[in-house]
This record gives structure tokens, C-alpha cells and sequence, in this order.
């Protein structure tokens, strides 16, 4: 597949290869919380695919186009993603995670019957390890967002949002590490609606890359409870659709992730870990107007969840 | 609409009025949890309904064959649901509570905009209370449960669960207070599959009474922390369709339900309440096979939650 190339057919595809195997989930609207915000906010529930988040969708596209084994890095989201979807699909899965990702993704992973191998952030390089696993051991490299299939599986999304968005909104926020999720879901809203890429405080490379026009680069990979969305900077395959289609780019604090975790709790009854609830903390508290949101993912650990309870 | 004659016909009437009002819930799978328990549940996410259970349903049914004030008692769920199906419908909605009614169901009864009376549980009796009301007032009475219009809209869940129970799957356990919901999914699955109410444990009317075949009654309405289920006996409406369709009954723990409340957020990535997760407790406690169950609600406060996911 030509990077360049990616359309939305390469979206339809992967919605025909993904049916039956995903969760469409839901767009869910709180009355409640629409009333203490005075205006309406529309949630799609991605904590509710398999996995807890929306990283399946890629996973389980890029895999079924294959054969052999897989080996994947991730901080948690992908790497359940990938496990489940090869077990699904009879490949065996070595998955590569750092030895601080949180404790539920870790066990998830292994529980899907993958390979763990878990390295120190701080002293190794994770490209470089999953690349010596792919030479060594002749796997299938499926990286977390730098790779077309994974792109074209993240916007089936946006085709189930395309179809379910109310009229009146045209802006999608949407929670974003390296730019998957927010490239695949643009592709499948063009010219219905736009998408803006949200990141936190302090790791906003997309939003700034959007703004200067090249891949800008995070300062720091550590410092904000958004696991999952902490990426040096936007993708090779992402940055060209993101930079055509989407932006400008928004960021919110770990507090505001937190207190979009509690409202999320309390109105709409999802789990959401905070990289997860980033987009709704941008459309509750950096937004003005009716506006739809991706809650990404929902694997967060006991404490940071009861942390974010405190912030309701 | 005369009772005994509550058909799938009225079911299927009452889901023609709540289509584009009501959420059609997501029926949830977890690969993770069936892999933990060695067998495949399935979890419909009445939770994910508007006003967070599926009392909308009943209500907005009930609501929308008539015009003028309504008045509801509720310890919480039913209101919301009245409440919200009201200020969408254009009617005005007097909503009796306890007074010791978890606060959020207060507080989202009120943010839906109806008025509420609180009373003493101990002290007063909410069946005078409402009579008084809608004798006084003029109102439109709609009981929690004992209405068949109630029913008939509760059963518009076990509809989706007709077109969404996977093969091989033939029983729902149901969260059981004074029968509406079980009743309406009987209806509703009759021929397909089989109900079967759950209770907490010392609150098991329905499940006693089905053995006898008489409107049993529990000896008390206080210690359990299942608020949204405890209901002195079945209904004169409900009974007769529990009789003929539904049971065995189960009964589980308080200790059961915060545990599948604290499986529910880790693997479903759902809130639920403790009366909301009383059926996912019986399947995962009190079953052995393949089994659908129904997470009825997820209205609740901070401090019971926490406690849930100290059972995880």
C-alpha cells in the first residue's frame, strides 16, 4: 500500500475486514451532563471495544492481511490489541512494553496469550528492539500508528462516526499520540467534518508540527498521567493526512483529564483512562459549541481511577 | 391494555415509540474476563441507557400514550427515567423519593428538571404519597413497575437482546426487583430463550415466590446495599408473567455484587450500581455455562463505587 495513497476506500476495506470481529460502539449523549454544560457534547465510547480501546481496530486490520508471527511495542493500548487480534487469527505475538506501562495493560496483554517483553524506557530504545525481533526472529513488525494497515483500521471509526453524527456538529475532537486515530478517523470524515487532534500540556507535538508545518518533537517522553498518548512526535505515514486535514490542535492539563475521567463516570457510566478522556476534557473546558468526542480508552489502574474520582 | 393479555405485540409497539429516543445498548463481550472464568459471558449495558439504567425505557413508553403531569416514586432509577421522558415529552413530573435515595439519583432527578419530594422510608409510605398526589393533582400515576405500559417498555430491551444473543446462548439472568424487566424480556425472548430473576440474598421475594407460587414478601427493606431492586414483593402485574416464564431464581451477596461491579470496570470498562450488577454476580458466581446477562443500571455515588473496586 502507497503511504501517500491511503483514502477512505483503504477505510471501507478495513470496515469489511473488521465486521463481525469489533465493537461498533456507541455515540452516547448524557442529558445530565448536556444541562451542566449548557450545550450538547456526543461521546463515542472506544473504552468499549475489545481491548478497551480503539486500538484493536488497526490491529485486528493489519493482522488479517498476514501470516506468521507478530511483534509489537507499545506502552499497552496497541499491545492488547494486537495480542487479542492474533490470538483471534492463530499468529503468535511477541509484545515489547515498558517495564513502568500500568499494571492492567500489562496483565491484560499477557492474559491474551502474547509474549512480554518488557524493557527500561529510560536506558533502551524500543524501535530498536522490536526491529532486532523482526531480523532475528522474522516476525511481522506492526508498529502503533506509523503503518498504513494500522491507519486505515483506526478510521473505521470515523466511518461509524460519519454515520452517527447529529447534524449541527461538524468538529470531532479527538485524543492523539503519534496521530492513528486522528489521521484514520479525518480520512473518513472528509468534507463532513473536521478533526482536532488533542494532546496534553507539555507533549502537544501534533498540535505544534500543525502549526509550523514540520514534525516537531516532544522535549520529554515523562511527567503527565496520559500514558497513552505520550509519543515523541507525529508519525511519517500520519503527519501528511494530519496536516491536510486536521487542526488546529488542543491541549489540556493531567487535572482536566482527570475531572473528564469523573464527569465520564458520573453521566455517561464509561471507563475512561486519562489519555482516554483527554478529548472530552478539551470539548468540556477548551470548547464553546455542540461538538462530538473519541474516549479512546478505558485501562487505567485502581488509583489513578480513584484519584480521578476525587476531581467530580 | 388489559394485563394479562401483555403480548410481544405490545412490546414491539412500545419499541416503535422509544426508537430514536431510547439507546440501543451494545450486548459487551470480554475476551479478558471470559478468559478468567474459562467460559463466554455476555453483558447487555443497560447502564450505557439514558439516565444511566433501563427505566428510560418504561418510562418514555408510559409517558408518551398520554399528556398532562405525571407524579413517580423511585428510589432513584424509575424517577430519572419519568423525569427525563417528561421534560421530552413536554410534561410536567412530580418525583416521590426517600430521602436516604443515593445522591446522585437525587441530584440527576432534579437536574432533569422535575420536582421532588423527598419522605422518611421508616415513616411514610410512598404508594399513600403517590395516591394522594394523583388524587389531588390530577396526575398521571406511573408505577415503577406495576403498569403494563412500564412493562411493555422494559421489554424493548430483551427485543435486542433477541437479535443479538449469540448461539448456543438460551438463558438471561435478569437484576430483579419488582419484576418489570424481567417480565417484559420474558415477553420478549419467549421461545428463545429463558429469564431468570436475580436478587440480593434476604431480599428474594420474586425467587421465593416463584417456588411457592404465591406473591411472597421480604420481611425487611433495609440491609442490602442493592437500593435500586428492593421491593417488597412482586407485582400484581409482573407476577403472573414471572410465573409462566422466568426462574429459577438466584439470590447474591452484597460482597458478590461489588465484585462484579469491580470485574465490570476492569474488563467491560462499564459503572455499574450494586442493584445493576447483581445478574453479572450471578453468572459469574452462580453459573457454570455460557450466559447473557443484564447490567440493568450504573447510578452511583462515589464512595460505593470506591468500595467496589477494593473487591477487584
Amino acid at each position: 500500500m502507497d503511504d501517500a495513497a491511503l483514502t477512505r476506500a483503504d477505510i471501507e476495506a478495513a470496515a469489511e475486514r473488521i465486521a463481525g470481529h469489533a465493537v461498533r460502539t456507541p455515540l452516547l449523549n448524557a442529558p445530565s451532563l448536556d444541562a451542566a454544560v449548557g450545550r450538547r457534547i456526543f461521546v463515542k465510547a472506544e473504552c468499549l471495544q475489545r481491548t478497551g480501546s480503539f486500538k484493536f481496530r488497526g490491529a485486528y486490520n493489519a493482522l488479517s492481511q498476514g501470516q506468521g508471527g507478530v511483534v509489537a511495542f507499545s506502552s499497552g493500548n496497541h499491545a492488547q490489541g494486537v495480542a487479542l487480534a492474533a490470538r483471534m487469527l492463530g499468529r503468535d505475538a511477541v509484545i515489547v512494553m515498558p517495564s513502568d506501562a500500568p499494571k492492567v495493560k500489562i496483565a491484560n496483554t499477557r492474559a491474551y496469550g502474547a509474549e512480554i517483553l518488557l524493557y527500561d524506557r529510560a536506558a533502551e530504545d524500543r524501535d530498536q528492539i522490536g526491529a532486532r525481533l523482526q531480523a532475528e526472529r522474522g516476525l511481522d513488525l506492526v508498529r502503533p500508528f506509523d503503518d498504513p494497515r494500522v491507519v486505515a483500521g483506526q478510521g473505521t471509526c470515523g466511518l461509524e462516526l460519519r454515520s452517527d453524527l447529529p447534524d449541527g456538529v461538524d468538529e470531532v475532537l479527538v485524543c492523539c499520540g503519534g496521530g492513528g486515530l486522528a489521521a484514520g478517523i479525518a480520512l473518513a470524515l472528509e468534507g463532513r467534518a473536521t478533526v482536532r487532534p488533542v494532546e496534553p500540556v507539555g507533549f502537544d507535538d501534533v498540535g505544534r508540527s500543525l502549526r509550523s508545518g514540520r514534525r516537531e518533537t516532544n522535549a520529554a517522553m515523562d511527567g503527565s498521567i496520559c500514558d497513552a498518548i505520550l509519543t515523541p512526535s507525529p508519525g511519517e505515514v500520519t503527519f501528511p493526512i494530519l496536516s491536510r486535514l486536521c487542526g488546529p490542535g488542543l491541549a489540556v492539563s493531567d487535572a482536566e483529564a482527570l475531572r473528564a475521567m469523573a464527569l465520564a463516570w458520573q453521566h455517561l457510566r464509561i471507563v475512561l483512562e486519562p489519555g482516554g478522556a483527554v478529548a472530552l476534557a478539551a470539548g468540556l473546558f477548551h470548547h464553546d459549541g455542540d461538538i462530538a468526542v473519541v474516549a479512546s480508552g478505558g485501562n487505567v489502574d485502581r488509583d489513578v481511577f480513584v484519584r480521578a474520582l476525587d476531581h467530580a
